[in-house]
């Protein structure tokens, strides 16, 4: 069962090892919280997207997780980026993404921040206003560049995962509406300084089916053959990233190659390089969150498992209700229990799993919090003066630290 | 009514002041996101909690805006704090605050954090289990040290506030229930390395009303007699933080006032020291944070206000469903819409409002989000790689920087 979860992952002989690694002896060393993940992982589910899709650009989505060595690893893959922000622009060429492979989407990019990306000269900008594009147009003629761009459209495609993560619904501030796209193309097709390469869509993150793919790539592709058929000729259909990864122990991941086939009739008819934009496909599942049971409270009808790691850490069970699977980093045959598995935190909302059937543990035990790759580090905080995890990833039997635990100076060294 | 928030805010011809500073100014002085905070509203709230309870303690609750900045405001005051964690403990005494004033709750204390705590000679551990008494009484044998505990107690009081933030029920990881505490008490009494000298409860946060105050102090001074009855003499009654502020125009803040009215009756039977940890009520309404309107999209059934602050940077809206009001830093007279405002970040639940009344804006306009000095900055992310705000504290008409702006350089500095 470990195993459908990451075939690196597996216990021997009731130890749990990453890659060869144990996690008991990474604990022991770096401490908890602590970050592992899997780069033979990362490299097969790249590989995989690169299989179902031949001759796709690959786009990593740096938000899942920017540590710049992840990222690098990506890059060192002939992966790009897609980012949504001047930081990720900054990790992804200190990474040595390919200018020329990273992709900019954003609702809100500042005029820094898109200076920055014209003079690196990226691939494309998702543009996902009229606004934007104006904008783009200006800083092209100040800079002297042709500003390469693809219109975001919103397809109005529900895709079935939480709500904060759905981002092509009519009600979305993403994007620009598909119906009104066309006309937006021939606005831009108008601009001096603006190059129209491409058409982006995304409509949200963890999804499961491929349905909803099925159909906003089906309105992005008639859009794509009405502008060819005014003359309009798109070399890119970037079609975002999203697909859903295994949580929960009965959760089916949606692979590339599923995408692909659902999506292949659609995709024939069009010229175009596809762009994919993934991000937790590729890392979440790559990712363990190593923590420290701390204490163990009954309180006859509650029970608690009080660990090291809290919401600050990992916020995604208190801001999406999110469910990660929790194992124990030894197994030691004890008889299970139903607790809560909460963090040191000062709320109610910190916790990492409610009512979960856990073997019983004790002061002192190690946890792995399982699909933690993405969304993990990526949205930690300092909430309650909580120096931040240390991050490390495992490469065929190999540990390197990428990125140091935090201590109390490096949080306050912005405030003397 | 913008005075209701904060009686240092306040229009001067259209241009929104806090404490006799132009935030417009401060804006284009430090750019955006910026948290501002006003050093008399907060100097203000600490003599209103004094003078509402003369001879208690109040610590102040640091998790709420950790800015040594502000926690050394707090303590030139006299105030003391309330601590969670070693990250908070090493930002109270940098701040001056005096140990013998420090109160440290927390359900998952570690022994570093612990020794840490002992070695500064706090004035009290906050115990939330048995086995945290246990290990304190350890730890007080091998420092040589008597450890001097309150028993943080469980009253099954329904605050009537947000869930996540709702701690002193029955179902909480919270402290040890009522019911139980005077076993716990005969324990921790029996134990050589311990001193008892008090009892603590904290029901929750954003508390408008007195009557969870009420039940919960009752049970909690009845345990008191009880002790009292059998010998045991404690010192200090430390009752928490919770009290409520402003956040809707319609809400009404609770008073240290109205909460000591409340509670005289039942403490006046009752000679120990009153200890209270006031968090939010002390520099939630201190602090506004500034952000500009980056680009504004009209979708006809939905119009979107899109700004540079995020929920990196604010994520009480995402997280609590939180409604912090939004005003122009400069009131144009344009007619009002109803809009989101929502952040530059690459999901769906990145909003400040939602369908709220606002006047008109256009690009590069600074929007005021109020209430925004509590939970605000110290609960912020690096989230898409983004740096986080500066923070600037203004104090009669002086404005100091009190943690600079971050860059790229600072979020990647642990990764290299
Ligand atoms: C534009 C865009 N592309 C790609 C992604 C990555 O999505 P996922 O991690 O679900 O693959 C996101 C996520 O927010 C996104 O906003
Ligand atoms: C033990 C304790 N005391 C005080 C507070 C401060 O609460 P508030 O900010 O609502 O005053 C908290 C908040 O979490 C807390 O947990």
């Amino acid at each position: 069962m470990v195993k459908e979860y990451n075939p690196y992952l597996e216990y021997v002989k009731d130890e749990l090892f990453l890659e060869g690694v144990s996690l008991r002896e990474l604990a022991e060393k770096y401490g908890t919280p602590l970050y592992v993940y899997s780069a033979s992982y990362i490299r097969d589910r790249l590989r995989e997207y690169r299989e179902s899709f031949p001759g796709a650009l690959i786009c990593y989505a740096v938000k899942a997780n920017f540590n710049p060595h992840i990222v690098s690893l990506m890059a060192g893959e002939g992966a790009g980026a897609d980012i949504v922000s001047g930081g990720e622009l900054y990790v992804a060429l200190m990474a040595g993404v390919n200018p020329s492979r990273i992709v900019y989407a954003g609702v809100g990019k500042t005029v820094k921040e898109l200076v920055e990306a014209i003079k690196a000269d990226i691939l494309m900008f998702n543009v996902e206003s009229r606004m934007e594009l104006e904008i783009l147009n200006q800083l092209g003629e100040q800079l002297g560049k042709k500003v390469r761009i693809s219109i975001r459209v919103n397809p109005h495609v529900d895709p079935k995962t939480h709500p904060y993560i759905a981002t092509g619904m009519k009600k979305s501030k993403f994007g620009i509406d598909i119906d009104r796209a066309e006309e937006e193309y021939r606005y831009a097709l108008s601009m001096k300084n603006i190059q129209v390469v491409g058409v982006h869509c995304h409509i949200g993150s963890q999804i499961l089916d491929t349905s909803p793919y099925v159909e906003a790539v089906s309105k992005v592709v008639d859009l794509y053959r009405s502008l060819e058929d005014q003359g309009i000729e798109l070399q890119y259909l970037d079609i975002g990233g999203g697909l859903g990864i295994k949580y929960k122990p009965e959760d089916r991941a949606l692979t590339p190659m599923e995408l692909s086939s659902a999506l292949s009739p659609i995709l024939q008819k069009v010229k175009a390089t596809v762009v994919l934009e993934p991000g937790r496909s590729l890392v979440g599942n790559a990712g363990v969150l190593i923590t420290q049971v701390q204490f163990v409270k009954d309180k006859g009808e509650k029970h608690f498992v009080i660990v090291d790691a809290g919401m600050n850490d990992l916020i995604r069970p208190a801001i999406y209700d999110a469910y990660h699977h929790i194992l124990p980093v030894v197994k030691r045959g004890r008889p299970s229990i139903v607790t809560d598995v909460v963090g040191p935190i000062c709320e109610t909302g910190d916790f990492l799993a409610k009512d979960r059937q856990l073997e019983e543990v004790g002061r002192g035990d190690y946890l792995a919090v399982l699909s933690a790759g993405a969304y993990g580090f990526a949205m930690s905080s300092h909430y309650n003066v909580r120096p931040r995890a240390c991050e490390v990833l495992v490469d065929r039997g190999y540990v390197r630290v990428i990125r140091e635990r935090e201590d109390y100076q490096y949080i306050l060294s912005k405030s003397s």
